[in-house]
Parts: C-alpha cells; structure tokens; sequence
C-alpha cells in the first residue's frame, strides 16, 4: 500500500504520528520559508507542509510540483497554527520528511475546482479530469449510495435480483431498438432491450414472485437535451398483488431513500404540510391524483406539487361578453400568480413572448391584475366590466394583489401550454426549489392513446398494461377506446416522472383482445411476443410492476436539473462519446465477417 | 394482496388462523373421501385438503385443478394427521372453505420436479417452467445473495459501484467484440464491452480510489461448451496498491463468501488441512504458487489442489535404458495413482484410450504397478529391470500397492496431457468432491505468450498489465521476452479460474514500450487507446485490479458444473436464445434506417 491513511482520515488525534499519504497535488503555496501543498484523494485534502530552514532540497523539489501530480509523502501530523475550520483535515497538517513523485502530470484543461473554467464539451472530453472535482464525485458517490439502499431494501422485502439478458430479440412495438448483428447466425440480429419488460413478467410466470434488477437499458431515439441512448432503471415486478400493494412498497422504498439520503420522513404527516396539493386524506402517504384530474389541475401528467397554481376553468364566466377568442375557445383556463399584481408591462410582455415560442405554442395570453387597491387592471377591459372581472377573481379566489394568466383553445392543448407558463412563473417566483420535495402517485392513466399520424390507437404505459377491471367491457366499443383506465400508475416528484408501472394481463384472451386493440394480427402479435403468450397458458400468476429511471432518480436527490451529472461516462446529445470517440468506423474484416455492408 | 402468507411459512403455531394463500399445483391426491393438493410458491409447498362429506362441491372443484393450476385458496390452518417432517410445514395443513382459481394452465411439457424428466432442450425451450424447479430457482436466490453479499463486502470496503457505459469503442485486439450500428452516426458502430477495463483504469485516474462493479460483459466468440456470448464479471480496480494488497483484500472477499455461503472459514488454519498443497507457511492464507510451478507441478496455469498427485519428472532415472520413447523425448513426467496398483488391464487400457483422445493428444500411456507384494509389473518391463523401477517409484514416493503413470514427448504439450490424465484419475478416484472447496492464488504469470501462427507476442492478460519490475529490463531484449514475468495473478478454486487481474502500467512510457512490443504503431496505439494513453498523462495514480466471473464463481459455489444453470435465460451453444427466438431476422425498414445491408 503507497499510504498509511487517506488525505481526508487525519484528526488531532493523530497528532504525533508519522504517516504516509498519496494524492494529487491539489494547489501549492509559496511562502517564502514555507511551502504548502493541498494534496487531495477521493476521501478529503491535508495539507502538506515544507519547511525552507529545516529542509531545503525536499521544500525545492516540492516547490516545483506541478497542478495534479501524483505524489506519495512520508511525514508527522502535526497541529495547524492557523487551522481552517472549512475541512475536518483542518487542524492538522503534514511536516513531510519524504516525497515521492509517482506521476508527473501535464496542466489539465480546466481548473479541478468545485467551479471549474472548463465548459461543457471540455469538461466531456476529459471527464476523467471532471470526475476529480468534488461535484461530479459526490453525484457518483450518491448514486452508489442510492443503489445500494435500494437492493438492501429491496433485498429485506424478499425481492431478488435477476440478471436478463442484454441480447434478445428485436420487438418493433415502442421505441427504435439497437440492434446487433449475429457473427454465427449470419443475417440475424440482437436487440438490446429497452427494459427487461418480457422477461419480468416470464420470471413471475416462472414463479419467483419477487424481481427487481438495476438494469442498463437501451433505446435508439432522436436524443432530445438530457435523454441518454443508455439509461438504468430500477426495475421491479411482484406476483399476487393488486395496484395497492405495489404502491405501497415501491412509496415505501422511495420514504426509505428520502429518509435515509435527505433526512426527510415521509412517514411524518407533518413532511408534507407544506404542499397545497396534500390534504387530510392522505395522511403520511404520498397523495394521490387520477390522470384526468393532473391533467385538468396542472395541464400535465407529471404535475409539480410543490406549490399551488391550480388551473382555473372560467368558460362559464367568460364567454357571451363579446371577446372573439373566448367565445370561440374551446376551453379558457387560468392560474393566479398571488402577489404578482405589481408586474411591470415588461415582464408581462415577457411571459406573453414565453407562451408564443414554438415549444409553447399559444396565440397569445392574457392577464387580469387584481391591484391592491381592489381595482382591476386586464389586456381585456373592453370587454370586462370590473365586475365581471370580480367575479373572475372570485373564481380563482383571487385577492387583491394578485395577478391571474389566462390562454384558450383547444382543452388539451392549451392546457399544456398553461402547464409550461405555471412552471415559468413558479420558476420566477422561487417556488420550485430543488431542496423542497413533492412526491406524488398520478394513477388511472388512460389504457389507450390515438395517434392521429399513424391513425390507430397506441397502448399509453405498453402492450401488458389490464385495463381497470370496471373499464374492460369498453373494449368491446371502439368509440369508447379512449375513454378505458388503465391499471397504470406513476410516481411524480416535484413534476419529474421518477417511476411508473402497471397491473399486467395475466389473462391470455384479455392479451390477444389488447393486441387486436393495438391492430396486431394473430401472426405479427406471435411473432413479437408469442413466447410470453406461450407462457402465459402455462399458469400466469396475476402480477404487477414498477421500474425508475435511476439517472433521474439520482439526479433528483442530488439537487441538479441533469442526468448527465449523474453518469460516469455520459454521451452527448448526438449519441457521442467525445472522450474515447465512439461510434467510429469498424474494420472491414470486421463487417466481412458479420457479413454486412455500408450503404453508400 | 392475493394471500395473506405464502405457502412457506405456516407452522404449528398458525393452527385455527384463517388464511388465504396463492400458488401453483404442484400435485393433488385423491384418496376417496379427501383430496389433498399440494400448493406451490417460490417459499415452500403448503398441503390443502378439501373434504368430500364436510364440502362437496367444493372438493369436486378441487378434482378437476390441472398440475400449475394457479389457484387461490382460504382457510382454516390445521394439525396433520400424518405429518411430514420432510418439508418445513409439514406439520399443518388447510381446511380450504373457498377456492378461486386464477389461472388455468395447459400440461407443462415436463414435470416440475428435482428430477425433471425434461431434456436441457425442452427445458430451455420452457425456461420459465424449469425456472419453477427447485434446483433452478435455488440457484438463481443463491446468485441473488452472493450478488449481495459481494457489493455490500466492497460498500464496506470503501469502494464505490460505478456503472461505465455498455456502448463503447471497438478495440481490435483480444476477442472479437459484437457491433451495434449507429443509426445517428451512419457508416459508425458501438462495440459492446468486453469487460470495462479502460474504463475503470479511468475511474482511477479520475481519483475514484476503489471501483467495482457486478457487470454485463460481451464476446463474440465460437461457443465451447459452457461460454456464454454474455455474461457477467465482479469487475474491481483499486489505486495506491500493490499487488500484496490486492490479493488480500480478495481473498478477503472470497473468505466472506466461503464464511456466509458454505459456512466454510478459512481464517481458520485448519480449514486447509486437507488440502496436500497447503503447508505451514501460508498459515490462515490462500495457498501462492507461481505459474510456472503450476504448469511444472499439474501442468495447468489453473490447478485443481483438492488433491495431491503432483508431477513426478523422471528423465533422470528413465534415459539411457533402450526406451527409445523416452530416450528421444525432452520430458518423461508421470503421477502417482495411490492404491490403485489393483486396476485391471480394461481400466489401464481405457485410461490409455484416455490419453490418445484427440482433445487430449497423447501418443500412448506407461503404466508402472507397484504390487502389494512389493513387486512390479510395467508396459515396459522388458526395458527396465525391478531395480530401476524401484528408484522410479522412489522418485514418486510410491508405496506398494501405488500406480504411476507416465507420459512422455516435448515438455509443456506433455504436461499439459498429463493434467488431462491427472484430473481423470482423479475424478475416478472421487477426489474432485465438488463439496470440498481448495483455494489458491496462482502468481507471476509471464507477461507475453508467443503465437506460432501470427509470429508475434501477444500480451497473456492485456496489454495493460505491468511486468515484474525486476524484469522490466527485458523488454530491451526481444530474446528475453518470453521470460517477463507479469504482476498479474489469478484466483483458482478446485481447478477453475474463479478470477484473475493484474498491477497495471501506469506509466505513460512503459505502457509506449509495451504497447510496441505487441507489435502496434504509435499511431495504431493512439487510434485504439489514445483516451488511456492522453489520461495516464494528466497523473495517473499506481493502480492495480481484478475481475471475478460471476458466473462461474455462483456455479463453483452451488456445487454444479454448468454456469447455464445459474444464469436466468441464458443462450446455447449457437449463441441462441430458444425461448424468444433470439437472434431473428429484423425488418428491412431497420436496416434502412441504420443505412446497412445483407451480404448475399
């Protein structure tokens, strides 16, 4: 061993002691008589020190040390005069006696500080050099941490974790799949999986009652900003239970996480008295939301929660007073920005420019101030009286000082757009902060969703998802296709989707009648998932399941906004790896003997 | 929730308790007046009895349940009459007053018992059913705890799991890497790992200290028997060590393992006792050998030290007698069969058969009978009088009543048939108990292995591994090359190589001079490794690893000789999944989307 402790071990108990440590040499400080260096390992930083009088050639050679080098130093602990209350090393440093250089280093690109000067693409192309600085550690610390509570937990709760296999078969149903072309069966491919979903549910048909698996999975997407084309999930499926089990174990796996990463107890009440969506009824449960209510309320379905701004829909006070596009909308729907009546032209200017960006896409917005003094103040006073615009108010139970933010149109679709202006002005406003946690169950998820391009009906969660039981009678109607629930189920925290799951088909001829939903024919539905229909004749158990994104996850509990941070090696944008430069170009032996070729 | 316990847990103690369990048909009886069924879940196998005077109707139901029937049954837990003390429950049985079934089953196509009467085609074909077996579920929970066991061991261990990416660069040298087209990046291909060896050395220069990870690796190659194209590794790396270091905190591991799983404790010195290899000097240790006593003592860099029956060389005694065979040959070695001087001319004979197989190569066998009586009886007696045979059999030790059998031809193919015959004896003998565990560190393997057919050196572990720093110098002398003795060990366990690593090369200009041994360009070395050889510029810590098949290490540990048996799906000898269908052709639109093509 180069060390005899860690750059982050030593206390002043350890005062007296001689000790060897190894490390990079984080900064250095010429002080004329003395020489000090930080040298940090993954544990903390000590200080080194190198005294001119007492040792001249050793205090030389440490003065030339460059940024980074790795060095190896035998001396005494010794106590600080001045100590640095920043570090629990602080108190103490190192009057080395020996020094050893064990690898030079060239200046790095970019600082190795918790602020580095190294922009995006600089800090990916060496991220060896990025995984030094304290941030990205810890998020790589956290996420070891993360993994390992849950198969612990998982683990106590009798589930078992079962490896599938990363080379199955290529199902088209759902995203775009890699695929890997077979060397021993030549013309035939591999898929990598977009989750283990068939074989979870062949383990429960196998018997085994309880699986979960942290899983890489794989999916071949025109990548938008912080999708990974290689994601884990915490995958996980149980035999014999009803949707309230499942929930139950999975919010209590997510209580466990919280209390034991966050110190929050979710098993508190009072964890959640702060968020306006929480009542009485749910007591120290996460609450929960049908789809149709999210969507209604927050024009989503993964609504934030951590603060209030309900939809208000005002049809019935707004329409008939001679406004076109009210009149007109098929929906007008509204949020109270409370306290916000003070907002300048500028800003309200601002947030009409937001809900016109393409991403949003409303016409226009508009905006009843409800002024102190009790007068109102709107972008539609033509047409309403003060005491109409009162009654709006009321509507949105609205005081005076605040402001209210009207879009209409079409009800889905404004809806939406309602959704992204409610986060921009939450965002404004300091309401979405990344320290305050809202979990939330949205359940009842519609079974069916219509694709107007492809003019079919497209399963929402997938092809194994049971209708609710009250619903399956509706499958014989095919007007009312759209109307079926699903048994689906999503956890939401702070309006990030961090899980999802379903109740299966356990049923065989419920399963065929879902894929001729779905506008399989008996042929292609064998084709693509005839081992599981198999499997389902030979004595399927009901069962059910759940998988997080564990990217997400992390980055949630971590803090920060991207999953990038939160993957040792991530890809950029393009599916690139700009650190060791794949995809690349492969040999033509290589090709030859797949027996595949390039189009030109 | 379908049951309120499962079918292992009900004792004496529940009797009068209303239950409800859910399971499968594992078997039903009829006896007339009762009919009892035998219910089965992933926890045990619980006895319902269904009485024909109390309940008719319901015991007429109970009649017509198929074997792996999934049925869900309520009530009352009773006193057996006539217990089994075979089985955990034995003791009770229910009085079932309601029965539902969840699921009807077709006639599994073969029995689900210990001992199926399925062949391994069908039961792959069904995996889902032979999953349901005892002896395969049994060893997907053992996998399931080693799995467990081994992160939260490292966890303590201070060593961080960190998943590296599974999409990753082709690197031509070592095995032959499956491709995943780039759709996004036409003409350009991922490589799926071999193992994440570049990618943890970066962890370490990235300063993450002690890495591991239970990891999904990929090789492309011809399937032998038992190879499997995916499967999984225990991959660790730790920096500031030597190799000292590194071989105890694994044998840490395994100890942990042996002490958790078998209740084996070799902290314990006499754990060891029965093993010949092992003497005073290794203590409470792991047994060391180097390869090179390995291959002169078992002719195997991988030796099963369950037992003795070390190599004998006899060229000594037997040369310059008329035995032209052994006069012309450069090594004569032979084993000592103990007691076995009593074995017939069949069983003599087949072991020569034995030897001459092709796979083994042998061109024939010399056979010398130490009699109980003290005489001798040889295939060659006519070249070598009782004297001779004498100082032979003194070389080996030999007892009357012992067998020796000689082999003979140049000295490394010699030994390597030799290990065959050795191991066949043994396994004849009983002594490769798969109960009895031997453990050993094989050491200062040669760091390069000459290829005949490419006429160059080729790196025996990879090319990153770092040679004995006594013989560095030889790298300076190409006729020394085949002498360098690598920092690298392996783990062998009864004859298999459970694990193996190495002290790495850290050095930018040492990994240079290796790198152009191997026969690469600058330039052929920058386009494979340059990332590496950029990061070891940017301080590279000393560094130092190993990886254990997990696979193998769970079959060794489950007593059985397949890894198939230990993997949940796993793929045959064609690299085929039977049960998806899995390679399979894709669809053309696929192969348009990733611009390739089919060569005809």
């Amino acid at each position: 061993m180069y060390r005899t402790n860690t750059c982050g071990e030593l206390r002043l108990a350890y005062v007296g002691q001689t000790v060897t440590l190894a490390g990079w040499v984080q900064r250095s400080r010429d002080l004329g008589g003395m020489t000090f260096i930080d040298l940090r390992d993954r544990y903390g930083i000590t200080q080194l020190a190198f005294n001119m009088e007492t040792n001249a050639p050793l205090c030389e050679q440490a003065r030339k040390l460059g940024r980074e080098y790795v060095i190896q130093v035998t001396g005494k602990v010794i106590e600080r005069s001045s100590k640095n209350t920043k570090i629990p090393t602080g108190e103490i440093e190192i009057e080395v006696s020996e020094l050893n250089i064990l690898n030079e280093a060239q200046t790095p690109p970019f600082t190795i500080e918790d602020q580095s000067d190294g922009g995006d693409d600089l800090r990916m192309r060496y991220r060896y050099l990025d995984i030094r600085r304290n941030p990205v550690r810890r998020n790589l610390e956290l996420r070891h941490r993360m993994a390992m509570l849950v198969r612990n937990y998982l683990s106590a709760e009798q589930f078992l974790e079962i490896e599938t296999p990363m080379l199955i078969k290529s199902t088209p149903e759902g995203a775009r799949d890699f695929v890997v072309p077979s060397r021993m069966n030549p013309g035939e491919f591999y898929a990598l999986p977009q989750s283990p979903q068939q074989y979870k549910q062949l383990l429960m048909v196998a018997g085994m009652d309880r699986y979960f698996q942290i899983v890489r999975c794989f999916r071949d997407e025109d990548l938008r900003a912080d999708r990974q084309p290689e994601f884990t999930q915490i995958d996980c499926e149980m035999s014999f239970v009803e949707q309230e089990d499942v929930l139950q174990m999975f919010e209590g796996l997510v209580k466990h996480l919280f209390k034991e990463v966050k110190g929050i107890d979710f098993n508190d009440a009072s964890a959640y008295s702060k968020f306006k969506i929480h009542n009485s009824q749910f007591g120290n449960q996460f609450p929960r939301m049908t789809w149709h209510d999210a969507m209604r309320l927050y024009g989503s379905d993964k609504p934030d929660v951590r603060f209030g701004m309900q939809f208000v829909e005002v049809n019935d006070v707004v329409k008939g007073h001679g406004f076109g596009l009210f009149d007109s909308a098929e929906l007008v729907v509204g949020i109270n920005a409370e306290g916000c009546a003070e907002y300048t032209r500028k800003q309200l200017d601002a947030l009409t420019d937001f809900v016109k960006r393409p991403q949003v896409g409303a016409g226009g917005m508009v905006y009843i101030k409800y002024n102190a003094d009790g007068t109102f103040k709107s972008s539609v006073d033509k047409f309403y009286t003060p005491e109409v615009l009162k009654t709006i108010a009321d509507k949105f139970n609205a005081k005076p000082g605040d402001l209210m933010l009207l879009l209409c149109g079409p009800a889905m679709k404004t809806r939406v757009q309602l959704c992204a202006l409610r986060l921009e002005v939450a965002s404004q406003l300091g309401l979405r902060n990344p320290d305050v946690y809202a979990p939330l169950w949205v359940v009842d998820f519609p079974l069916l969703e219509w694709d107007d391009e492809t003019q079919r009906y497209y399963a929402m969660h997938h092809p194994f998802t049971a209708p609710k039981s009250e619903d399956e009678p509706l499958l014989d109607d095919q007007s009312r296709w759209g109307d079926i629930r699903a048994n689906a189920y999503d956890m939401v925290i702070n309006g990030v989707e961090v899980g999802g799951g379903s109740i299966r088909i356990h049923d065989r001829i419920l399963q065929n009648k879902m894929f001729h939903t779905l506008g399989f024919t008996d042929e292609s539905a064998a084709a693509q998932f005839g081992f599981l229909m198999d499997a389902f004749t030979y004595g399927a158990p009901p069962h059910a399941g759940l998988a997080f994104g564990f990217d997400r996850l992390c980055s949630l509990f971590g803090g920060a906004d991207s999953i990038r941070d939160f993957i040792a090696f991530p890809k950029n944008n393009s599916g690139r790896d700009v650190m060791s430069g794949s995809p690349a170009p492969i040999a033509q032996e290589q090709l030859d003997e797949l027996q595949i070729c390039l189009k030109k």
